[in-house]
């Protein structure tokens, strides 16, 4: 298992850590298999979508913004919405590894979503050969 | 693999089963791997949120009740919206499981998602040592 | 790790894969483990609902489109919620092998999703045996 750190800027952003799970790849040597990406957090996620126009992320968080009401909670922090928004995308991603690299589609990319930044978080990637 | 039972109270609530995942995995003396929590049924869910202040889940139930309409659709059984929630949070959990223990955020709790209770459900636990 | 082709018809249609993904199986010979599926593309995805009254996939759909809207983002192709909708319901599924087959609830099946069709479509399955 490997744990890096990422120091977000924004109240919400999308930040690609594609780079960083593969380069964690690297170090173990797994030619087939799978990796679990992990976020021990409440109020971000991780998931998958397009690298290629950057419109595409800020449209992906305009709709996330669009669809859970911003008040109306009770939780007295007031950040409700980004723990809903945790929820919906999902803190747990299994990609699979072949040829000891990640699977992915062409247009891929592995997103590390903060919803309630900006903040010092952590990822956890852990590997498991075949 | 093993399964325990839940007896829902409600039509909509959020069941922590952190204790009940870590218990199943005291019983296997796995020391890292990977644990799939895997909901058997198309109008609940599993997801990780905040086990600290209760508001959060009810938050959570909120939020998800806000956006998902409760009429306008066709199947006869009236739990549509039920199982939009279901595809949305979705029914299978990955965690990393490290020095035998689940590798969660301090904050973190794992819990079942009822849409439409009272039910009794089944939760299916199986471990994959590395 | 093996692939199949799926040609999308419409728009937006799920599309039930249980029985590719049970074929799959069947051929890995695995007893006890862990199969996980996998879109590559950023404008579909994959997920467990019903597979008995065909209202609940159609219902599905409609209640996708009635929480992310259709207009008012910036990506130039603009497919931004079909990209939205693929990022809440997830790319990657992983369901639990047990006594050589697929540990599925009595109503479930396995879903490709399309969300921007119609297009050819890719979707890998990746086994893990225990």
């Amino acid at each position: 298992m490997s744990t890096f750190t990422i120091h977000t800027q924004k109240k919400e952003e999308c930040i690609d850590i594609t780079t960083r799970v593969a380069a964690a790849l690297e170090e173990q040597k797994i030619s087939t298999g799978l990796v679990n990406i992990f976020v021990p957090h409440t109020t971000a996620g991780v998931t998958i979508n397009e690298n290629a126009d950057p419109d595409v992320i800020s449209d992906f968080l305009k709709g996330m913004r669009a669809f859970v009401p911003d008040s109306g909670f009770k939780h007295a922090e007031g950040n409700s919405p980004a723990h809903i928004r945790s929820s919906l995308i999902g803190v747990s991603l299994c990609v699979q590894i072949d040829n000891g690299a990640l699977v992915l589609g062409t247009w891929q990319g592995i997103y590390f979503c903060e919803f309630d930044g900006p903040r010092t978080r952590k990822v956890q990637i852990a590997f498991y050969a075949t």
